[in-house]
């Protein structure tokens, strides 16, 4: 009756998103101490910090002591965010970064405006000059991302042809540059997306790329994270970012529309549930959500380290 | 690409769910304003109070004047819950109490031994009984229910076969006593569905019965409970319990495993974006949700009161 994939590859991102939202501030060390522990629970990918204008995001002042305070697990691959060229220059200097370049592209031509002060034509030419320099840095360019891919704040719904021809616009770049994508990410920046509009979007795109990978990148700002991730896995997606206890966003401070990405332990819950491998440990992963609300010192949404999950049932001796 | 329904009918268990776990008092007039403001939304169902024992349940001691303050309006049903016979009969003496029959079996014996003392043939035993009760009352009886119909805490994982047998069991008593029911409920008492077993159950019984409605009454407990939602939609169920800011359970105040039932205005918002009716007015709902967190003092779980909706931004007027 469904697609659902035998595995999934989770983006850890909870550490950058919720520690660059809070209003802090918080202790170095903590966020060392999330991160060293999130590290340990099987996660592969974790987006520990981004490198912008400190003033701008108090909370990541110290995003380079934090990439020099923590313990790299081997086989872990530690990733950060960057804006401008600036940015990824703070970024090169730690070795011990994981650094991968991005085409993207956005979906709303107000949003852009609004946020860069760029055309969509000007955003399109700044990803050659940008996949350029990631080249010339020796970094490899494997992503695709298109932000506000299911509707915009500013401009509404997003037919799903634009979808469509960003994609086509992403690869074309890609095949200019010869740089070979690995998946592209469809990014519901506002959270617009449901369901339904997951569906019809990959649906559109599997159409035309049929052999194309995605990922998704879903907020929870009303709700509907995890029914969307789950639309996601019925259409066989098997890339998600998402945030451990819900960090990235405080619903219950009236930061309303600030909701933080899909809850990390509560898709690793659902996916344990439905049979599909994640490669993480719930029970420590669930450590982790309580050990990230105790450093920012307020509840967090996840449900499943309030809820429990049910293998201890399943196993009276683990009760 | 699924079988959504175009429409479908909200049970409001709000008040019910929410005034009979809190830890209270909670002024019986306020509970009366929640409740004539939820009639003012379009909800045509509410379950307004539990006639329980008030040493079991504080907080429904004052049921009888819950029932007899508010204002009822024409066109909307206000419903109650009871457990035994002494709470039926409190019921009967309310005229504007709209009461219906059901007849409730139970997934789990362990569970039923537990709550109920009783064996599932007992339970099974007493259901005729009941029956006769209502049919001598003049009470309709035209639902079936089914208990921890996706797991339970004390026996674990139900298996499908179990929920097939058990329908067959409840049409049975109702073809006995000559009662025609309109749905039969599958609650997921204690949080284990995933949109998969969803599917499953539903699958089967649809198998089985193709024109026998169901109804389901989802618990929030792991997160899952708008996904299970969408996935009963996908499965063309037209009939969800529901609760308004998600009221039933405190997940932020450590009662693990109490969360409420799916959250009313999140899942209108949900059937909204994807095109389904409701007949609900999502605004007037929020102002519900605001005002249910006003009186039980602390945060509630729902997200759309907190992110808003996205009508807004269609309609630039709107902001």
């Amino acid at each position: 009756m469904s697609d659902l994939p035998a595995a999934v590859h989770i983006n850890e991102e909870g550490p950058r998103e919720g520690f660059q939202i809070e209003k802090g501030p918080i202790p170095t060390a903590r966020k060392i101490e999330l991160i060293d522990a999130l590290s340990q629970t099987g996660l592969d990918h974790i987006q520990i910090v981004s490198f912008v204008n400190p003033r701008a995001v108090p909370g990541m002042a110290d995003a380079d002591e934090v990439v020099e305070g923590i313990t790299p697990r081997p086989g872990v691959a530690y990733t950060a965010l960057w804006l401008n060229e600036k940015g990824f220059e703070r970024a090169l200097a730690h070795k011990r970064l994981s650094l991968g370049g991005s085409i993207t592209l956005v979906a709303s031509e107000k949003f852009l405006k609004r946020n860069q002060n760029r055309t969509a034509a000007e955003q399109l030419a700044s990803q050659h000059r940008i996949v350029e320099m990631y080249k010339a840095a020796g970094i490899p360019v494997e992503r695709g991302s298109i932000m506000a891919a299911f509707g915009c704040n500013f401009e509404g719904d997003v037919p799903v042809d634009r979808v469509v021809a960003l994609v086509q616009q992403i690869l074309g770049v890609a095949a200019e540059h010869g740089v070979t994508l690995k998946y592209i990410t469809l990014a519901d920046t506002m959270a617009w997306a449901t369901p339904l509009s997951i569906k019809q979007v990959i649906g559109a795109l599997r159409e035309r790329w049929p052999d194309l990978d995605f990922a998704l990148h879903l907020h929870d700002t009303r709700g509907l994270a995890i029914a969307n991730a789950y639309a996601g896995l019925e259409m066989g997606i098997t890339r998600y970012d998402a945030a451990v206890a819900g960090l990235g966003g405080c619903p219950f401070a009236g930061h309303a529309g600030a909701a933080g990405n899909v809850c990390t332990e509560d898709l690793v819950f659902l996916c344990n549930e439905m049979g599909i491998e994640t490669g993480i440990d719930l029970d420590a992963l669930i450590e982790c959500a309580k050990l990230a609300e105790d450093i920012v010192g307020h509840p967090l949404p996840g449900s499943v380290m309030k809820g429990g999950t049910l293998q201890r049932f399943r196993n009276p001796q683990h009760v």
